[in-house]
């Protein structure tokens, strides 16, 4: 059933559309952007779909670990070769990684231009695609280069999902859960995997909502969706972005963020227990190994939310309504004391 | 005499002051970004000027040639490897290629920290320095990659320009000509050179009520600003970057647009003498000798004004008053006949 979910931001309003994938119109040209891998199965299909006054495409190789300034480069030369120009339009074909570095490379292309986003993961459905975050890895961490861009418009269409690796099928989950934990819990209590476009939909609703009120992660309320990320952003570096999925890692840095929240009395063992089960029930990993806890630690310094070096982390708490609130004087020893459990 | 201008913007107010630099404070860390020649002569001094939590420096060569993505890369590494913050603000200090390059990598680093500029060369006090352009050059073109990021203050020493080579003292007055010919032409009517300062100032305020009324360059108030320019891009790139300073490219650009406008009968003999004789009483190039017509025009659709396909020239009219205006519909016929003449 066809859905709309209006994204009213200060930069652009913009329509998320969850619907069957029909004719998209431009008036100008457009660059599509995706990978080998949703190419194959998709591209000629959706080629179908898009009018335009011209569509080019640009193929890249899968993977995160593609997700680079390099690659930003090699999508604005396409650009420039095919010779888009202030009013033409990028389009997005793929996952987070490939909506996130086409929204980064647009905002740049001379001065910027527009976008709108095709998801075709759970993952980048339920998150990447909405909000306007956009940027790539670097040797030092995660999406740590980038901008706020946000798209023209979001196309969603669940059949993609049919296709979808189970893996990344069950990562799409972690975000999920992490969006309905944080602002909707009662959701999560009677969970039904296969009530997919419920949570989808709803997590969408969620996010717009957030996004409205903070675009630019400025007064704390967008923040929250980080819950789980410290952890996970250092999980995916010390895999050097490529032996965990981003879902796999935030699903098993919810679960250290819940050990802390009860080393802090906030958590109680029911709720973080409840997260845990949905978690493995999604197939998702919950226990990661901690080889070096010095390391990992130094590791969060490099977080964007690591303002004026104190340590920014979103915990779960149960204390009357279940809510997440952003911390940041964490003793040390506490947090050494959960790292410790994660390196045994 | 200290001035200070106002720069009101959508996106940042800030103040732009004209005096002897005195103490600057931050009460963050800053990266100061400077090119080699720039710390040589004055960056011992400017340290001594700024008070900050820690004062890092990132030096780069010199040269337009530099203004690229993988510099901006360099001056990012830079910033994670002292772990600036969201907080973090970056000095550019230097000529219009730091400004703008500071300006593109403070606006990405971390999705946006702010930068102030202290700009040392005279083309950087009256036009890079202040409006929020910022970008890099590529193979196809100039300032072709980049976004608006607006700096937090500008501070201008005339004190620079004494040291500033002769060459580059001049290719500065090329954008102060450009900006009086289109809005204060009254000004040019008794110019002399030694006037510096007031025609510094009357450049900055000009360009700041332009940005005020048109940042992004959406309602074609802006794209006035690139009286010249069209041509100037063109004459850059053949030059590869390195061959002529921005402000040599722009005076033999005006001369080729007030060329164009005299063909096309809207420009008086007299008022195109008057200004070439300015430019070259400057000691600025006004005689750019083509070599391949055909190559120079197709140069053209690369610039990003360039929309659907139309070429766009500022021209200056003096049918009644003089002024500027955008031409997106000049045959390609006429634009030959002006071609031909600079290849000869």
């Amino acid at each position: 059933m066809k859905s709309i979910i209006r994204v009213k931001t200060q930069s652009q309003n913009y329509e998320v559309i969850i619907d069957v994938l029909k004719h998209i119109n431009f008036d100008t040209e457009v660059l599509l952007v995706t990978t080998q891998s949703v190419a194959n199965i998709f591209l000629d299909n959706i080629l179908t779909y898009i009018e335009a006054n011209k569509v080019e495409t640009c193929i890249l190789p899968d993977g995160e670990e593609q997700k680079t300034l390099q690659t930003i480069e090699k999508i604005l030369n396409k650009a420039f070769e095919v010779k888009l120009n202030r009013n033409s339009m990028m389009i997005a074909l793929g996952g987070g990684v490939i909506t996130d570095m086409v929204g980064f490379a647009s905002g740049i292309y001379q001065r910027g231009i527009g976008f709108v986003s095709i998801p075709t993961t759970l993952l980048a459905m339920v998150d990447a695609s909405v909000g306007g975050k956009c940027g790539v890895n670097n040797a030092y961490g995660k999406n740590l280069i980038g901008l706020f861009h946000q798209p023209k418009a979001v196309y969603i269409d669940l059949r993609f999902l049919e296709t979808l690796p189970k893996r990344e099928f069950n990562a799409g989950f972690a975000e999920i859960i992490k969006i309905l934990a944080c602002f909707d819990y009662s959701l999560l209590q009677d969970f039904h995997a296969n009530q997919i476009e419920t949570y989808i939909k709803r997590s969408i609703e969620l996010k717009a909502l957030i996004v409205q009120e903070d675009e630019q992660e400025k007064n704390g309320k967008r923040a929250l969706l980080n819950y789980g990320h410290t952890f996970a952003h250092v999980i995916e570096l010390e895999g050097r972005f490529s032996k965990y999925l981003h879902g796999e890692a935030v699903s098993m840095g919810i679960i250290m963020a819940n050990t802390l929240s009860q080393k802090l009395g906030i958590l109680s063992e029911e709720i973080a227990l409840c997260i845990e089960n949905l978690l493995k029930q999604c197939g998702l990993p919950t226990k990661y190994k901690i080889e070096n806890i010095e390391s990992f630690y130094q590791a969060f310094f490099l977080d964007k939310k690591s303002l004026d070096s104190k340590l920014h982390f979103v915990l779960l708490e149960s204390t009357s309504i279940i809510q997440a609130k952003v911390h940041n004087t964490i003793p040390k020893e506490t947090l050494f004391e959960v790292l410790y459990e994660f390196s045994k």
